[in-house]
């Protein structure tokens, strides 16, 4: 069957996150697939490569679904063009593999975590797109603790699914801190991050940046394989799903 | 009595603009003034310098009202921070001199108006900020043509209210055009600007970027002191009041 990978971008603001749920939900996934629906005249699932919370936006979000015929990608994406709302855009669609699946396949992901720091009120233009902290971060102290977090670790700790059975194994290959005035950028790569893991971890490294723990805590934050261990979960508008790699 | 100075910053797009119209009404003013008779305990007017359009947005908007008593500006800017909506936020307030008036003793506004152009597809992120222009403007040619606004000129045919009877003349101090990447920046300095002025400005430049109108147009468009002669009003949501200028 021929099968489609779409590259999407997304504000997740009024959304209820990427995955259909039940049927009065508004997701992005439930939007694409109203659409889709509309222009195969038939029902097609779309397989997200990454399962994205409500709030939480995407500039690079893939989804993969397979259909009975052919069909054009340009026609496709100028009939998502018009039929999806303006906070959602397919940025493009082309045939790929059929064994592609945009989440089994997918061997690294990356995450970004945007924080308005130390500045007297949260940015009006902003508010929807970063996490304002009022207080100070110590943004050495958090590049010295994200280090710890790079490799491969049982990271049950970062995980607020207590009823996963699955691995919490996950390796993370970098986790990187810019600042550009009063903004502070977390990009975290990865082979998989599991529920929520990003936004624990950028919680806990917020907490060190406070100084209400130390960089050397995370490897014993990690190994108590325990969330309680772990720092706060991170609001949800300041994380953005960037890019999904395959081989 | 005591006179205070406002700047104030808003994302305009749930907004009917500035100005207060009327009770039901949404606006910038409405909303400030509300807050300010709560802190105040009876009503008092804002006046504001800039009266921007319904969806047109401020980082730097200057406002100024008059108390019978002297009140902390400190106490003033929490009560604001706590109790205005946040897509307004009040950046600083002070106690300035009596003969302050935010919008009759301004000497100049910088106005900014962003445009995406030439991207497939409109910023899922900035669709409220900017307009997005997808054929490619020429910006040479635009930056040619806004050296000729720069001057002492009357901008009738820049203006979209018919029925002002007051002098039509304005200076304009400079027009600066810059790119980066796809986003097109075109500043506006000036003594004042009238309704829609900046925004026919705008949209005049980018008909000069698509080749529709010639940059040594703009002379005879001014001469003509016609809103016809001159090209379409750009969208409000691309513009923003920058900063405004007192001695």
């Amino acid at each position: 069957m021929p099968n489609y990978k779409l590259t999407i971008a997304y504000d997740g603001t009024r959304y209820n996150g990427w995955q259909k749920q039940g049927n009065t939900e508004k997701t992005i996934q439930g939007k694409l697939e109203a659409v889709l629906e509309r222009f195969a005249g038939q029902y097609v699932e779309i397989n997200g490569a990454g399962r994205t919370d409500a709030g939480v936006h995407a500039k690079g979000q893939v989804a993969n679904f397979k259909l009975d015929k052919a069909i054009s990608c340009e026609e496709l994406c100028r009939y998502f063009a018009e039929y999806l709302p303006e906070d959602i855009c397919v940025l493009s669609a082309k045939r790929v593999d059929e064994r592609f699946h945009a989440r089994l396949t997918a061997t690294k992901k990356h995450y970004r975590y945007c924080i308005c720091n130390n500045a007297k009120h949260a940015d009006v233009f902003n508010r929807k797109f970063e996490m304002h902290v009022k207080e100070p971060l110590d943004v050495d102290k958090m590049t010295e603790a994200a280090g710890y977090f790079v490799g491969e670790h049982d990271f049950s700790s970062f995980c607020s699914n207590k009823h996963m059975k699955k691995s919490k194994v996950r390796t993370v290959y970098g986790v990187t801190i810019n600042c550009d005035g009063d903004k502070i950028i977390i990009d975290y790569e990865g082979d998989g991050f599991l529920y929520n893991m990003v936004r624990i971890m950028t919680g806990t490294l917020i907490e060190v940046g406070l100084g209400q723990r130390l960089p050397e805590d995370i490897p014993e934050i990690i190994a108590r394989k325990d969330r309680q261990a772990a720092g706060f979960t991170a609001q949800a508008q300041g994380l953005f799903l960037m890019e999904v790699f395959y081989e």
